[in-house]
């Protein structure tokens, strides 16, 4: 699969996190020749957070790490990719339970101090002997790069995906960094694809959990390639304590402010990312949409026009098609009335009032939408509630990646 | 445009409406030489009935049927093609006041006896001079057929869409004719694109819209081809009551139970005829759900299906991929169990009680993909709520209707 034309330029530098040591290995879940299976091994008294698809149909790691997730401590994750283990029942379940198994047997942890997460086909319970002998090469293996840990969590991604963040917490510079995999199957409910963040940071369980929910409200929630929401979506942070901070408990906190701003930036740059991977993607897309009821209302306005196809499509053939912009508001369910509704594409207002804008300038959003970034603006005059969300276009890229072979 | 290849082989032979005379002119809203302008002119006494869409973004014409519906009564339909008038501002407004002023004086009836769908681009107002000459041409034009009328209210269609009914409703033969157009943009919300039902039985409109309603919570209300509402759904159905029975006024009344089944299934008929000709679609796909806790959540979930760019993508692959069937389950938002969810494919059960059913038979699952009428079928096994929805794929002929040229 070529490179995203959306993808950035290099994999960035990142600092690395004390406390935290990367290692990949060649598990072959399936028949490929490339590192599958990325082990992260935490310190003692690493805290965790996450956050996970709303799918009512979860994979059985979704249902691991969510029972495991209150006890807020983590010594291992663990990402198999290449096979989701969602729908495989029983034996799909009794593969993370051995993985669990395995790894605390040999670092010395609690299983529910073992974080597992698995990407890929849907329906083919994960091998317990691949996972087990990838475990024990993985072990044995040399400490990987980021970028090694973000390519190996990689399914139809083109590119690894990486994002670091700094803050000063209690007079102390604090480092974070995040990897991210997704490409198809994007539309986060409250969550999204596999996405793992690391930092220093001395943070309280509950604390850091109340600090990736609210960065995840304007991240990864306001993200979506397809409108469709995968059963393994899982975002999780781990803060191993080692920058020496005094541990992080509620906003009143010197640096807590400073520390969820990195998060939600990071959070952000990371969900970017995948939209710049979409399948098929040939133009990155910001919504904003102000003046509605709420801000939630504003999300929701924002959401139906990032996944109506007709807009997609319009974007991808660089069509000013501002009728199925108010095609999606109308659609939406929420509070709007076309009487007050504005639209820009660009900087340049089309619609005003519920009108078009008669005789504006074609030219600077002729020039817009030929660029690979491009900005819709809804002003719907109701009231102060806003949100932004990205998405990508809708191309024959996508139809040929999900239709024209097998998965 | 090419005949989608889902069409039927011919239009159907239909009977006349006592009561109902068609027309068709030339008005020319777009830079085209064929007839845009359909004149229905119905006999005094003609019951109405109506449903329009759910868009919080209504054209001027489904904002001027809703309120002559509750008057009940109708003379006259015009249906302009070419054009929507949607998101026009006061000038829309006025060229549907202009339309049926111009209509009610020439006929001699009250404006609000006549009822106006416009179909076609957003955001330029109909242009009233246009409107005024392709009345005085259709007012004096001579009879048109079913066919000449479905071909005229038709826009990006690649074929007239029609079909009859009937029914005995004390002692009495009834007849049942609808015509109906629609392509994309197609995800009615209750309500649907634009269908026009025609029949000779005489029904008090306050049932007649009762039963409008019951037959479109299953027919119109349950198709989808790319999950984009439009602006302009409207069904209406006209009922001159020359066949002389009793007029319906409840469930009560003999014949009425068999006008209801009449109904409904020509609104499915028609609905099926709009799913046909889907932008680009290759697949006409049946989605049954069943088992959910209740009809409206199987609905839901049959939607969920039905609008996953997934699912339609490996459809038109011819990809038994049923983890994207789960998939769409899940992200449905509705009661579901993944350990009590089956599926199949035409008739073959693929995934049982959660967990794929090993060394199940491909050949007839592949077999029954490669041909154009594809059966999904999900047991929830949750409670007897069931739901039928129809779709079709999504394909690269979708992609180039929409992205390739400029709308």
């Amino acid at each position: 699969m070529e490179r995203s034309p959306l993808a950035p330029a290099a994999f960035p530098d990142l600092p690395p996190i004390a406390g935290v040591r990367a290692a990949v290995a060649r598990a072959r879940y399936k028949n490929w020749d490339r590192c599958d299976l990325t082990f992260m091994a935490l310190d003692e008294g690493t805290a965790v957070a996450g956050v996970t698809t709303k799918s009512r149909c979860p994979s059985p790691e979704v249902e691991w790490c969510r029972a495991a997730l209150p006890l807020g401590r983590a010594r291992a994750l663990v990402v198999n990719a290449g096979n989701s283990n969602a729908f495989t029942g029983h034996r799909g379940r009794a593969a993370v339970e051995a993985i669990a198994a395995k790894v605390a047997g040999s670092i010395g942890c609690q299983p529910s101090d073992v974080f597992v997460a698995s990407t890929g086909v849907i329906g083919v319970p994960l091998p317990i002997d691949k996972a087990e002998a990838g475990i024990d090469a993985v072990l044995a293996a040399p400490q990987a790069s980021w970028e090694d840990a973000a390519a190996t969590i990689m399914t139809t991604d083109t590119f690894p995906k990486a994002a670091a963040a700094s803050a000063i917490v209690d007079g102390r510079p604090v480092t974070l960094v995040g990897i991210i995999k997704g490409s198809g199957m994007i539309a986060p409910d409250m969550a999204t694809m596999l996405g793992f963040i690391f930092t220093d940071a001395a943070i309280e369980p509950a604390f850091l959990q109340k600090m990736l929910e609210e960065a995840n409200g304007t991240s990864f929630s306001c993200i979506t390639v397809d409108g469709d929401t995968s059963t393994s979506d899982t975002v999780l942070t781990f803060a191993t304590g080692k920058a020496g901070n005094a541990p992080l408990a509620s906003f009143d906190d010197a640096g807590a402010d400073a520390f969820q701003a990195a998060l939600t930036d990071l959070c952000t740059r990371l969900a970017h990312l995948v939209v710049r991977d979409g399948e098929g993607a040939s133009k990155f897309i910001e919504i904003g949409v102000e003046g509605a009821v709420s801000d939630e209302s504003a999300r929701t306005i924002a959401l139906s026009i990032a996944n109506s196809p007709l807009v997609k499509t319009a974007i991808a053939g660089e069509d000013a098609n501002w009728g199925r912009v108010v095609m999606a508001v109308g659609k939406a369910g929420e509070p709007a009335e076309r009487d007050s509704l504005s639209i820009r594409f660009g900087t340049t207002q089309v619609a005003r009032n519920g009108l078009a804008v008669e005789g504006y300038d074609e030219a600077p959003v002729a020039a817009h939408l030929k660029g690979r970034e491009i900005l819709i603006g809804v002003e719907l005059g109701l009231g102060e509630g806003r949100a932004t969300v990205w998405t990508c276009d809708l191309t024959h890229g996508y139809i040929s990646i999900n239709a024209d072979y097998r998965s």
